[in-house]
């Protein structure tokens, strides 16, 4: 069975959980208090030398980092990624544009918050990271006016990767009154058939994964 | 004939200009500098709305961003991609490590120190990214240890993705004396056949290009 690597708060993580989920694939889960320094640990490190969740171990012991990439893995040979070349080139362009900008402006501001650490950073680079964060949710705002997703006409994996962060985007301080289209995507993401909430931090049981597999 | 919007300067940049010359891939190319704010501008927010080089326009006019997109789209089918799936989820996660843990540290202090933003910047912060850098730089030695090349047994667009940055990173301030993987890898990368210096900014006719068509 596949074993995650995990922390319940990471947005990261919850792609990997929701793509689980979604897929009906069984895993174990080991949740890793980035706060503790539980991904820093010797034992960890010498999983995943970079020091981060979220990082999936296949049946076969192999192990895979980096959220985007195990999403790519777990999304290969289904729906969820196109089959044609410039359908997939575009997925990952939105999946490094979730990356580079948008993450670090509003899953970091979350994370400050959440962990106390906004008093250790100046106004000058608490309002950049503000203003990084808005300038990816506006680059959104006008790509999904009059779409329904990111790639093409259904769901795909740069939809849950934008996803994660951007529906707790509140928890950081960001409003999203002036973004409908962003607005109404999250609605649709978050009202899918088997969609899980960032809160569901269990694994998934062999036999009820099974119940689920191919159901996407 | 592709058209690429870029900046000589920009690592990002480099990594797609470098394919098309290892492809032997004709293309012209638009200069947009960027301290002048000129990818900023109306017009090429029209055509990128993240307002960021590198840009691909391809011949039919469709238009790609992301550089680590555009190298996946310029790599499929060739074996500058593995073919199977495990292969191309690990090329994707030191891809995603490239933008996320490498880029953001090493590119940047280069950046600061060439258009002389170090001074806006706190010890503190010029402090975090140097650390940053060289615990990405000590990431890419423990794994270059007896590897030729990051992902299977030749160069594949992961090494170029990683190698645009690196080669650079002494013009931020890194010292690369500690780590002799990395230094092996980057004179392997920058050895092979066919490889053009950052400096090399000018397209490639299409006499020229179609002379190498193939050549990787």
């Amino acid at each position: 069975m596949m074993h995650l690597y995990d922390y319940w708060e990471s947005g990261n993580g919850y792609k990997v959980r929701m793509m689980l989920h979604r897929r009906g694939l069984p895993f174990e889960r080991t949740e890793l208090d980035i706060l503790k320094g539980e991904t820093r640990t010797a034992d960890f490190l010498a999983r995943n030398p970079n020091g981060r969740i979220p990082y999936l171990v296949l049946d076969d012991g192999t192990g895979l980092a980096e959220s985007n990439a195990i999403l790519w893995y777990l999304a290969e040979g289904t729906p969820w990624l196109p089959d044609e070349k410039l359908g997939r080139a575009r997925l990952l362009q939105w999946m490094f544009f979730e990356q580079y900008s948008h993450e670090p402006f509003i899953a970091v501001l979350r994370f400050w918050n959440f962990a106390n650490k906004l008093g250790e950073h100046s106004a000058d680079e608490v309002t950049a990271k503000r203003a990084g964060g808005y300038a990816a949710l506006d680059v959104m705002e006008a790509h999904l006016a009059g779409r329904a997703f990111f790639v093409g006409e259904r769901e795909s994996i740069a939809d849950l990767a934008l996803y994660a962060y951007t529906h707790v985007a509140h928890e950081g301080g960001f409003e999203l009154g002036g973004h409908p289209a962003v607005t109404a995507w999250l609605d649709r993401i978050g009202g899918a058939p088997g969609h899980v909430p960032i809160s569901e931090v269990r694994g998934l049981p062999a036999a009820e994964g099974d119940r689920g597999a191919g159901s996407s």
